[in-house]
């Protein structure tokens, strides 16, 4: 890859902020103990893990004895889930979730109702939004978890999750949210969401791919995933990754410095595609909400939305990397249509004709502007594909 | 900590090879791509994910396909037994493990137990190893499972796997070997291991923490641990850390270049280090057993074994990191005494006082003379304390 390539999927994984790859090489070089071990190396290593936790637990505004590490969001977010289903089902064996879930949260629940829990999915408005009544309908005296991310992976569209938790509240139910798509961009914290536990991971705010952390609100009883040394309070066995946590907390850092400026650029970027798009082809439909993450913008072509992956590998073979919705189910089980788009109303075909373009921190108004030419002339091309 | 330490808890974790560090600096700063996206970053992340399994296959001398990348050990661990257990339940509830395992087998053993399972736990002899009629014994008509680490962290003890693999062949039972520690210093395969299923690790070899593989044969069917997106041949979903796994496979094959050479340094370091401490300790004795990797010395000072950790942390003030046991067990839920030991016959006062010495790549045999005249110096001081 020689040419210039434009990056505009920041929604799968985000490139790594040079500082955090700094953090990272640096800890790889001067730490070499083992934070269990009890000499020299064990300390420093356990300083940095305990420095990058209170580091992380002041942006999440939590206690650090609240923030468990983990090796990603899927981790986390079966953590959260079986965790809690299995150490808390003599309360209950009822679960509810939406409709527009991550995988990990809709195969978790799969497996969850294998071991006979009850899943209640609820649906979305056009938009992509829960309706908070429809979960306190769904409410039952055996429901004992509710989990609703906090902004969609494909539209990025934003939960009511104020409302949601002062519901789960009223009724003494656990509320877990996926906050991986959230954690850096807009403000995440256990107050503001209402939430008792919370998944965020690294890879999707310039931070490396292997590291996560679970928000567990003191007093919640989880059962481990991984049973071994005890470390994580028992929750979470394992060496821990010390340069991959410190380069994860670090790039949280950056994002917490930079956040106010960059949702302002992410919504001047939003804006001029939108415009572009609207401008450029008569037929272009938005998919999502108007209260969504400026970051993530997800439209197809009426009509031609049979035809969203070969416009995305046109679009790559001109340099420019866009997504046609959720990168992990795009390689895994074919591509059967998103079950985002479905379940806000789109049928099939719609489905999987989507495009998700995902701007980031290293984005700026040229990219925006070559993608919406390199569309155009592209689809010019194609005619009478697209109706231009 | 300014004054240049000397190393020695290689079997805690290894301090990493510059050359990995590179590898993983430069994959961070090349590739930002999720490797399930279909674009040329998605393909980029795939082709650095797919080279490095057929390296590490090819140092295991299996499949490539027979191969899931983990967050380490204990994942590994974690996901071979309940993987196991899980998935073929209907065959049997027996597994057998042998009594000197690594916490992360006992953990797990003592959960699947609540999960209904039997777990028989095999005795050792006074150097560690397991006898293959014990295992014969053993076996009944439930057993679906055996688990025995090839070489043992806290004294070096290499277990007969190639007999243990030839009974679990004929009784038609799977085999599960943590290779984590002999994984990169001796031969490791499975064809050698005769083994079903094989953890092994990258921080004990000069590789990344947060990095681990689990092999598993063609044919085994696992439970997955993690639900999500359908990576890893859905038996471990999750993005893929890319950089981690690129260095990870960067330091096995490091290992494997230099293991003959590097064995020697080992046996020779070990002579060196034994032999010293013969000669200026009459009360010392060493724990383990002449069959074993070079690369861990176990001994104690008869009589005075309570002063383990007094010991270590003088060590540690003069400048020698050693450990007195495994670390996974040293920092949480206190220091009860290691049940290697006590699985050879050690009294618990006995087991609580030993010192681990654990050399590696990166050590030289200045280390051990350093490390030997600080100790004499050390319990001359401590006199009457040490019979020198």
């Amino acid at each position: 890859m020689t040419m210039k390539r434009i990056y505009l999927d920041n929604a799968a994984s985000t490139p790594m902020d040079p500082a955090v790859i700094r953090e990272i090489t640096r800890t790889m070089t001067e730490c070499p103990g083992n934070a269990s071990s009890l000499h020299g190396e064990g300390i420093h290593a356990r300083e940095i893990l305990e420095r990058s936790r209170s580091g992380l637990a002041s942006i999440l505004k939590c206690h650090s004895g609240e923030i468990i590490f983990t090796s990603g969001g899927t981790e986390s977010n079966n953590l959260a889930l079986k965790g809690f289903a299995l150490a808390n089902r003599n309360k209950g064996n009822h679960i509810i979730i939406s409709s527009v879930e991550h995988d990990c949260i809709l195969n978790t629940c799969r497996w969850l109702h294998r071991a006979g829990f009850r899943i209640t999915q609820l649906p979305v408005d056009s938009e992509g939004r829960v309706d908070p009544d429809d979960l306190r309908a769904a409410i039952d005296s055996e429901t004992i978890l509710v989990s609703v991310m906090h902004v969609n992976n494909e539209t990025g569209t934003i939960q009511p999750l104020n409302e949601i938790g002062r519901i789960t509240e009223e009724y003494n139910i656990a509320f877990h949210t996926d906050a991986c798509q959230s954690f850096g961009k807009i403000p995440v914290s256990p107050e503001e969401l209402k939430a008792d536990l919370i998944s965020v991971n690294a890879h999707k705010i310039y931070g490396p791919k292997g590291v996560g952390a679970l928000y567990i609100k003191k007093g919640i009883s989880l059962d481990p995933l991984f049973h071994g040394g005890g470390q994580e309070q028992g929750l979470r066995s394992a060496t821990e990754n010390i340069p991959g946590i410190a380069g994860f907390v670090k790039a949280a850092d950056l994002c917490r410095d930079v956040m106010e400026e960059d949702y302002l650029k992410q919504v001047i970027m939003r804006e001029r595609l939108t415009n572009r798009l609207s401008q450029d082809f008569e037929n272009v439909y938005f998919n999502g909400s108007s209260d969504s993450v400026p970051g993530i913008i997800n439209f197809s072509f009426s009509g031609q939305e049979g035809e969203g992956i070969r416009l995305l590998l046109l679009l790559d073979e001109a340099g420019i990397a866009v997504s046609a919705g959720s990168a992990c189910s795009s390689n895994h089980g074919g591509h059967s249509g998103s079950h985002v788009l479905q379940a806000i109303g789109r049928n099939p075909v719609e489905a999987r004709g989507a495009i998700r373009v995902s701007t980031g921190r290293f984005n700026t108004m040229d990219d925006i502007c070559m993608f919406c030419d390199i569309l155009y002339k592209m689809t010019v091309q194609m005619k009478p594909i697209y109706s231009i």
